[in-house]
């Protein structure tokens, strides 16, 4: 039996592996390296760059976090903007609220969008059956320098992180220029990173000290993302007029009906209670 | 240089490793296997029958949840029984709260105490240094079983996963005796392991049905523990009379003044709001 092991350094001296029962594919594109492999635990999974970007598993968890938390702030989300995202899996949530009218998604590697596709239909399959779905296959801080001012009532930055292609998704010039393409009630939710591995740590920082130079709202929520370095990761929430907790509906996203794995709204407001270090962490740096 | 690695796995096809810098001792015990490791990133961490038990990096996130939340619902806890927690950190965390008059820990193993105190003062220190603190080395199971009717406020159950000397610490004797230990008014918490990998999720639903079979208030809530599998970790929260958010009194423990790097009063409440694939696994079972 072959002994096949993927494995991530979550830190120099610390590693995450995951048995492999076979690659099913090994693509080197102009902008990263992919990958797909098979696990029992936990099905297909993707990695860029040898990190884990979504496992069939728990992608659950990001997705729902990701997309529900604003839907349930904003009254009435109808265009929507995602980079990044090419697994599809953050455009399925969005897709799923009858009011949205129009979803761009820009991701820079068309690859991605291709074998995930071909390989994770479980996130990628609303990327050609929803014709509300536009892709766009640039750089995202091009593209959002180029949108028109006010053209989104919600953006969804989900980013690798910060190194290579994704690294323009984590400087001033794109939040600002988020800032201008969202309407005046606008959301912003962007990949976090995450508080406890020191790299992780340093680049919450850096997009959390950015995003509050940016937004008048710049808040923080966490949840469990088992594949993703020391499970516990962040989401920012930064919008120009909406408090992600003050300005929660409970009941209007409990009247929509969906039925969803991780997300609910208790979690919600919960989500922004952040463990004590990690709120000093934000508010003091490391 | 030496490329040592501590493994663990989470399941049969997962594995999380740490580089160690070196061993510091390994002793089989009549009970389990005992091992200390120094590390860069975790600082030292022990390990018991090969599993991590706590490293100097994270320890106070699983003691601040384990202590902090009871003593901010119950008004008055004066008598602590902890069940397992050789390592001290439980009992350090008990023991900042003046009010508390005695504190029984009860370990079986006697040497993970001794070499928590050796290896590990940042957890062991408060075992010799309080009075208030007194150690009993025997079963937990047989301890509570002849502990008179409502000798304690609180119970706290530090123990290892249900497998080895544990095993008796998740049965139904165990908490129907810690029932009849705890006042009118008393809480129990338990170390609920976790809803991720499968294994660790059937032992979480077994102490479950048990707790709920035994304690009128059951309730359940989740920290972020990154070195333990999945990094996504349970406690239970049972009682006979107080539930663990409408009887919080978030004014009472911020008083106190206690500085937490982990607790605080809106990560209490936010603690118990669980993922709904959590929530649905503890209500209808895998």
């Amino acid at each position: 039996m072959t002994d096949l092991w993927y494995s991530e350094y979550h830190a120099a001296d610390v590693r995450f592996s995951i048995k492999v029962t076979r690659q099913l594919c090994s693509e080197q594109t102009p902008f990263q390296k992919i990958d797909f492999f098979e696990s029992e635990t936990f099905g297909t999974f993707f990695t860029i760059d040898g990190l884990v970007m979504a496992t069939q598993k728990d992608e659950f968890a990001y997705h729902d976090m990701i997309a529900h938390v604003p839907f349930a702030v904003h009254p009435a989300v109808r265009r929507v903007l995602i980079i990044g995202g090419g697994d599809g899996g953050t455009a399925r949530e969005v897709c799923r609220y009858p009011g949205v009218e129009h979803v761009d998604l820009v991701d820079i590697d068309e690859r991605v969008v291709r074998l995930c596709q071909q390989y994770l239909p479980q996130t990628a399959s609303v990327l050609d059956s929803d014709p509300r779905v536009h892709l766009h296959f640039e750089d995202g801080l091009q593209f959002v320098g180029r949108a028109e001012e006010g053209m989104y009532d919600l953006v969804l930055v989900d980013s690798t992180d910060p190194v290579g292609p994704g690294e323009g998704l984590f400087t001033h010039a794109f939040y600002q220029n988020c800032h201008r393409a969202l309407t005046e009630d606008g959301i912003l939710i962007n990949q976090h990173e995450s508080p406890y591995y020191p790299i992780y740590a340093h680049e919450m920082l850096r997009a959390h000290a950015k995003i509050r130079a940016t937004f008048p709202i710049a808040r923080v929520y966490e949840f469990h993302m088992p594949t993703y370095p020391s499970g516990h990761w962040l989401f920012g929430f930064a919008s120009k007029r909406y408090d992600p907790v003050a300005d929660f509906r409970p009941e209007r996203w409990n009247a929509l009906g969906l039925k969803t794995r991780y997300y609910n709204t208790d979690l919600h407001t919960a989500a922004f209670a952040l463990p004590t270090y990690v709120k000093e962490l934000l508010e003091h740096g490391a």
